[in-house]
C-alpha cells in the first residue's frame, strides 16, 4: 500500500500521546496527510463495543472479550485505517494488535498466539511498517500515573507485577520483530525520544 | 458433560420456536431440567450485542459483524449453556455455529471455514450432541414468513435465490456430520416433525 502505519505500543503513561502529537506536527510540516486513530475505539462502532468493554458492569467471558476488541479492530481498519494507507496517507495509531499479545500473554488467561491469530484474521494480516515501543520499568510507569513516589500496597505490588510481565512480553515482541520493532527508552526527555523517533520514521519514509 | 446439548437450526419460519417449545414440554414431562435459549442474544450482554449487530444504523464490516456474533457466542457458551450442562440439565438451543456457516456461506462474503474456526474457539470447541435441520425448501419458507403464495418481485428473487444457498450449505453441513445432525422434513405436519424430533433425542437420552 502507498501509504506508512506506525503503530504506538507500550504501558500506560508511558509517553504515546505526547510522541504521537509532536511526531505528527513534524510530518505535517513534511507535507504529509497524517491520521491520529487509536485502538479501541477508532470508529462510532469501535466507540460502542469500547463502551461495553470497559465500562460494562457485570462479567464478560475473557474469549468474549478478546473478539470484542477483535470486532473493534476489524471494522477500523477496514473503515479507517486501509483507506487512508490506499490514499498514501501516514497512519499513527496507539496501540495495535501488539498491545492484545502483550496484555493478553501478562493476564495469563488466554494464549496470546491464539489472540494474536483472532487478530489478524480480524484485519486480514494487516501488520504495521513501523512499531515504536517506548520502554518505561513498571514502577516509573505506575509512579507517573500516580505522579507520587511512595511504597506499594498489596494490590498496587499486583499491579505492578502484572505491567512488568506486560513489558516482558512487549520486549519478547520486539526481539521477535526486530524489523518492525524499534525499542525507545520512555523514561529519556521527551525531545531525546521524539528524535529517536524521528530517526526511524524517517527512514521508513526514504 | 452430564447434560445433553441439541441444537435447532433451518431457515426462518422454518418452526424452530414450535418444535422446541414441543420438545421441552416432553422433556420436562420425563422429570428433565431443561433450558431454552438462542443465539444471538442469550445473554444480557448477548442481548447488547445483538441490538449491534441487528439494529444499528449504518455499514459494519463483515469481519466485525463475524466477531460480535463469535463474542456473543463465547458470552453465552460461558456464561448459560456450559454451566447447565455441567449440573446435567438439557439445553435446546435456538441456532448455533452452522447458521453463522450456513448464513456465511450464503452470504459469499466471508469464507465459512474460517468462520468456523473464530466461532470454534469462541466457544473452546464445544459441539452440539444433536442438531436438528428443519428443511424446508426456501420458496415455501418465504411464503409462510409472508402468510401469502404470490410471484416474486426482483427483490424478493434475490431473497429466494439467498435462501436456496442457506438450505443448500444446511444440507451440505448435514452430510458432512451425519452421527451429529439429523435432517427433518420442515413441511410435515407440526406433530409428525415432533415425532421425528422426538425419536432422535430419545436415542441421545438413552
Amino acid at each position: 500500500m502507498a501509504g506508512l502505519f506506525v503503530t504506538f505500543e507500550g504501558g500506560d503513561a508511558s509517553g504515546k500521546t505526547t510522541q504521537i502529537g509532536l511526531l505528527a506536527d513534524w510530518l505535517k510540516e513534511q507535507g504529509k496527510t497524517v491520521v491520529v486513530t487509536r485502538e479501541p475505539g477508532g470508529s462510532d462502532l469501535g466507540n460502542e463495543l469500547r463502551d461495553i468493554v470497559l465500562h460494562r458492569r457485570g462479567f464478560i467471558a475473557p474469549r468474549a472479550e478478546a473478539l470484542i476488541y477483535a470486532a473493534d479492530r476489524a471494522h477500523h481498519i477496514h473503515e479507517v485505517v486501509r483507506p487512508a494507507l490506499e490514499r498514501g496517507e501516514v497512519v499513527l495509531q496507539d496501540r495495535y494488535l501488539d498491545s492484545s499479545v502483550a496484555y493478553q500473554g501478562a493476564g495469563r488467561v488466554l494464549d496470546p498466539s491464539e489472540v494474536r491469530e483472532v487478530s489478524l484474521w480480524a484485519t486480514e494480516g494487516l501488520m504495521p511498517d513501523v512499531t515504536v515501543l517506548l520502554d518505561v520499568p513498571a514502577d516509573i510507569g505506575l509512579a507517573r500515573q500516580a505522579s507520587e513516589e511512595r511504597a506499594y500496597d498489596r494490590l498496587e505490588a499486583e499491579a505492578l507485577e502484572f505491567h512488568e510481565r506486560v513489558r516482558d512480553s512487549y520486549l519478547a515482541i520486539a526481539q521477535e520483530n526486530p524489523d518492525r520493532v524499534v525499542v525507545i527508552d520512555g523514561t529519556a526527555a521527551i525531545d531525546e525520544v521524539h528524535r529517536a523517533v524521528l530517526e526511524r520514521v524517517s527512514q521508513a519514509l526514504d
